[in-house]
């Protein structure tokens, strides 16, 4: 059902004017100025209510763009289409992105994945999804970016981009070489459009979008507004950011018709809940970032954990990395970012639900999914995950899987719990071999009976494949009077 | 890593005792007596505390089973291995399953999907699943197993089973002519073992499980017990019921492990959530269905959606059908019945995550779910879910897809919201086409326009393909001054 003004008028009843752009916002007389795109005319309309709706525009990089079909940010269908036509003409070799963020990693995909274009990406921050990841969690996903043949640049900027004609175009990268592309996309984010609301008046925020309250409302209590063009309150620090998605922006229409109607809706702001997919990883985030969640004021602990999706017997079994911050303080829960093969997705959206409702590692452990084995362990993530941050406030240590060791090679003592076999078919990854520690292996089940072995004077990092049995580990080494005992966060699967 | 005795001596450090049964329990002088399988002796061991996991047995039928290693339950690996070894010889061309649960449904699927067998399921309560689908719900998982191939017959118990040699078995159904078999299986569900628990005194519970408080401890402060052999606090009713889970008892275990080494962990009973695959669909419930709901005191009210699990135009999408059970008064979500080819698991789990912490609908709407459309749809179908229940308390009724539109013929004007191209395309379910009620297609986008055809003098049913768009019709007309109207729950779709 196509969604045109004929549909409004005839299934929803009111009328939609279209090619009519509001040039004004007489706020005292409350008219709105408009110019109609078809016969030139400008003509003004009363309101009682006002809703706003403006959305927002792509963020322009800091140098001017070449007048170039092929430069282009990626926002409207055109952008798409234009792509799409000298692809399947066969004119793109490369293809250079500029951004990181989710729309940024979507293009990629697109590029490579579904074109096979020569892509690379490069991201002013430190990392890649710098809004939805840790760093440690980036370097996972911009590694399995990379052994998808994508060249992954962090840390630079694009200062300039030069269109050479048939020669194609060349990005320039601060202090860095140029890279040749034949298209390239600007994801750079998007900016709230304010400019209406900031001509008639309206409260901007801190973060450039309008300011409106729980129930969408504006400075001027006759108007309100949604979607992109708002900054949003985040649900967990109470302060507002910028966030532009389809799905809020859906609900803010509903919390404004529902307002408008004479209702009391209201939007609780939101989290920033997002999923994303990268080749064949799944990658999911809610809540706050470690990173943020300490910017935030709170003293955020973050526990790892690499598991299966279903039970390991299970041939379609395929595992994910999870981060779990929360509150060392509270122990309420403060965020989830997981990737991988796995089916991620299912719990960041339960872990979304108990963020809801501030609930804390106890009710993590309580939370009662569906358990048959075709769609889940008995115990799920979200439960080992609850244990090891009770581990945690015990005393236990997780470190940081992008923590060198390397860095603390004559300190550490490496106790590498995995079975004997297990550990000759599986090498270490080369983060962990080629650090320099001292490494012995006792698998866990040799453990009890081992544990004087296992040297006083270092500091113990344990590890397993996936981290759940080191945990386990060391909470037996930490009773057993082996004080300085760490876990390494996500196993050695979630190594480089 | 096989979990024997040696396990746990060695990488846990304790020791497991094999081949020995508890014949009895002093309390009074805190032993236990052991008779040891391979000697045959008899000794008494010593105990401060003592944790009982006896675990359930199938209940058996209210008559005698043949000597017949063709009648079985489904329990032990011995079970499987012997319908194996006779399937794969050729052996067997009809199996009968006795009772309808979740471990009978599995059944049906391993027989007839995995082996390809004739399949017939008997169940005794008027509809399958029982004790986790209300009865609509549970006919249209019927019908897809009756799509498979299986007979399912319902209302009807199974009153003898005759073992005839060579001619193989004789399955007497009371009321009813006998089936013909070559296997049996006996899934009438489990019984708590409380024959230890009983001789020693200690408390059982209503439903024939041992009691335990929240620390899984029984009525002897020094006994706890947990696993398939205790009673559960159902989480909404407060109430104990009888519930057999391994994600349970596992859970179960690690509460009983924290308070035997001081903690104060709690478990916090059960909502029951459970999933099960019944060929291609997907079938998850969480919390009360609508019967127990009113059993239990509360006041019920139900909305049905079918939804595809991605967005419509994703060539992946996959529908499934959903039920939710909330109460009338307090609007406190109750509990949530979905089924279908669509990824119905996810939201069983976010749900059974807001059962936990007493959410209502309004927390529903308020839920902030992953959006990227190779997952979700913009808003999602527990967003749906909580506008059909804000418009049920709006007075917009919806009708139970179980209940027969013949029975009130003359009274109802079905209205039949589709496009006319759809309508044309997509012939009304025989349910619906043969009921004898008149009929009138408006379609959404006409309605506005068209309300005056729409007769006052009837009851008005809206119907479109998945029950979204009946909604909006409904508060549509409504607010248009049609007082009887209702919405067909589920749409047209989950119509038989």
């Amino acid at each position: 059902v196509a969604r045109d003004a004929e549909f409004f008028r005839s299934s929803k009843g009111f009328s939609a004017m279209t090619g009519a752009e509001v040039s004004a916002i007489d706020r005292g007389r409350r008219v709105v100025t408009v110019k109609m795109a078809a016969t030139g005319e400008t003509i003004e309309h009363g309101y009682d209510k006002l809703v706003l709706a403006t959305g927002a525009s792509p963020v322009k990089p800091g140098f001017p763009i070449p007048d170039d079909p092929r430069v282009r940010p990626f926002q409207k269908p055109e952008d798409a289409q234009v792509f799409r036509r000298m692809a399947e003409a066969g004119k793109i070799g490369k293809v250079v992105i500029v951004g990181g963020g989710l729309i940024g990693c979507e293009l990629v995909e697109s590029a490579a994945g579904l074109w096979g274009l020569e892509t690379a990406l490069v991201e002013k921050e430190g990392h890649i999804l710098p809004y939805v990841l840790d760093s440690e969690m980036a370097a996972m996903a911009q590694r399995h970016l990379e052994s998808q043949g994508i060249s992954v640049m962090t840390g630079c900027e694009v200062d300039r981009i030069k269109s050479r004609g048939e020669a194609g175009l060349q990005v320039g990268i601060e202090g860095s070489d140029a890279l040749e592309a034949d298209f390239v996309f600007l994801a750079l984010g998007v900016q709230p459009n304010v400019d209406l609301a900031r001509q008639c008046g309206l409260d901007i925020g801190p973060n450039g979008g309008i300011q409106v309250d729980r129930h969408m409302c504006t400075s001027d209590p006759r108007i309100f507004a949604g979607g992109d063009c708002v900054e949003t309150t985040h649900r967990i620090t109470g302060k507002t950011f910028f966030i532009s998605m389809g799905s809020l922006a859906n609900r803010h229409g509903r919390v404004i018709a529902e307002i408008l109607a004479g209702g009391n809706e209201e939007f609780p702001g939101a989290f920033g809940t997002s999923f994303l997919k990268l080749f064949d990883y799944n990658l999911g985030a809610t809540g706050l970032t470690e990173r943020r969640a300490a910017a935030s004021g709170f003293k955020p602990r973050c526990v790892w954990g690499t598991f299966p999706d279903k039970p390991d017997y299970h041939p379609e079994k395929r595992i994910f990395v999870v981060k779990m911050v929360y509150d060392g303080d509270s122990e309420r829960l403060l965020g989830l970012q997981a990737l991988g093969r796995g089916d991620a997705t299912r719990r960041v959206d339960v872990f979304a639900a108990l963020l809801q409702k501030q609930a804390t590692v106890g009710d993590l452990f309580d939370f009662e999914p569906g358990y048959a084995p075709l769609y889940s362990e008995a115990l799920d993530p979200l439960h080992h995950l609850a244990g090891m941050a009770r581990a945690r406030q015990r005393g236990v240590m997780f470190r940081h899987p992008g923590h060198a060791l390397s860095s603390e090679a004559g300190e550490i003592m490496i106790l590498d719990v995995r079975e004997k076999e297990e550990a000759a078919a599986k090498p270490l990854p080369a983060a962990v071999a080629e650090c320099g520690c001292d490494y012995s292996n006792i698998p866990l089940s040799e453990l009890v009976e081992r544990s004087s072995e296992v040297r006083r004077d270092k500091r113990i990092v344990v590890v397993c494949q996936r981290g759940s049995r080191s945990y386990q580990a060391a909470l037996f080494l930490k009773a057993a009077g082996v004080h300085e005992v760490e876990v390494l966060g996500g196993g050695l699967q979630s190594q480089l």
